[in-house]
């Protein structure tokens, strides 16, 4: 088995309104080359960023009234209040908020540090991008549009007990997020019992290799993965409360 | 940007004493053809499994005395009670225990369940693999025998919150495991503030995409990469205690 990973670098900046399938499908002709063409046999991994810039999910800040809450904690962490209303005002529910440190469940189940809120890569202390409303339905837009065999909409999450942020995949479109061993058998007859492994996690961890934060590549195609085509949805990645040992 | 991620297939089952760098180097030699070849260049990702057998880390379950307590939680979840003893004497703290599900920090510090204790593609009911003694010591020496430019020995970890297991890396020689951007800035001059990505766990989910559970391809080169060579240690990717929101 052999994969082939490369990135599209010339995606122009995006903004509010941009189509992006043209700024990927013109990128992807203009470097043409190697590996660069879009096809049914491509997992096309693409940076939340620049999904929620097209989708104009970009938040003018000078338009938020923090509360009193959001205030004080603010001032208590020397954090900007109006970026915390923006968090808790993206959030279900608050996981941990301790040291300045916020992690939520968005608003669509995602548990992540400030509910995917962020100002890295954006125009100006005065704004910051907010996850897309439906991720999976952006994923699935893009892959109609370009003709891929799946999408994955990729952020970059931090973990409990492991330092360091990796991709993983808020938004799918085209497979099962998931490969299910379960019934299936190692080469020693053995039932795979528990073995579920979060396949479109690791396509974005592998998609994030190629997408250095200072750089600006947030289009990454992935060949040579064999899959069963399927609808899938990024929900599938999100543990079920009745099942999650850490609630 | 490119990489190329192929697997070694044709390496045979692996037993206690065998030279594991012999047999990975005989198996690229044998199947040689494209991205085959080890060098300084390439990344070597190699199972847990494959690196535990090879160094004698596989326990006769039939030598193991359970104790009251391992008898009476595994009697309560239909577990085998000789395998939570094992668990038990493999951690030096319990996460959670509940519902049949183990999840401990190992001795060496790396938080997963049945703390690395696993019966999947090992021979019989009756044995076990355990975690190597020192991964990373197992990375560096063979990385010093094949002379490539970077190990990581992986194994298959699931997370809080998100359903299906990653690849993650519990041995790393050659590369930093973590890739440290701040102080960096981004395309619009914004220091990228807390952004340390954890380049050796996407370098070992990457290569899980081609470690199919089922199929024994226990060995993947990675080609492409750039990175600052370094001694490095998957022990930078533990969270200390006192930065760990979760404990």
């Amino acid at each position: 088995m052999r994969l082939e990973i490369v990135t599209l670098s010339s995606i122009p900046e995006v903004r509010r309104g941009d189509d992006l399938a043209s700024l990927i499908r013109q990128a992807a002709a203009r470097e043409g080359g190697e590996g660069k063409n879009i096809d049914h046999s491509v997992v096309l991994a693409v940076a939340q960023k620049i999904v929620s810039k097209s989708e104009g999910a970009v938040v003018d800040l000078r338009e938020i009234q923090p509360s009193a809450f959001a205030q004080s904690w603010a001032a208590e962490w020397s954090r900007d209040a109006r970026l915390i209303q923006l968090i808790l005002s993206q959030s279900r529910r608050i996981v941990k908020m301790d040291r300045g440190v916020l992690i939520a469940e968005t608003l669509t189940g995602l548990v992540c540090a400030n509910a995917g809120v962020d100002q890295s890569n954006v125009e100006g202390d005065d704004f910051a991008t907010v996850l897309p409303n439906d991720p999976d339905a952006s994923a699935r837009r893009l892959r109609t549009s370009l003709g891929c065999g799946a999408v994955i909409i990729t952020d970059t999450f931090g973990r409990p007990w492991r330092e360091g942020l990796v991709d993983v995949a808020i938004g799918v479109a085209g497979l099962d997020p998931l490969d299910d061993y379960r019934g299936r058998t190692d080469r020693h007859g053995r039932k795979l019992a528990g073995t579920i492994i979060a396949v479109a996690d690791q396509l974005a961890a592998a998609a994030g290799l190629l997408m250095p934060k200072a750089a600006g590549c947030p289009a990454v195609l992935i060949r040579g993965l064999r899959w069963q085509p399927a609808e899938g949805s990024a929900r599938s990645l999100q543990r079920k409360p009745e099942q999650d040992l850490f609630r």
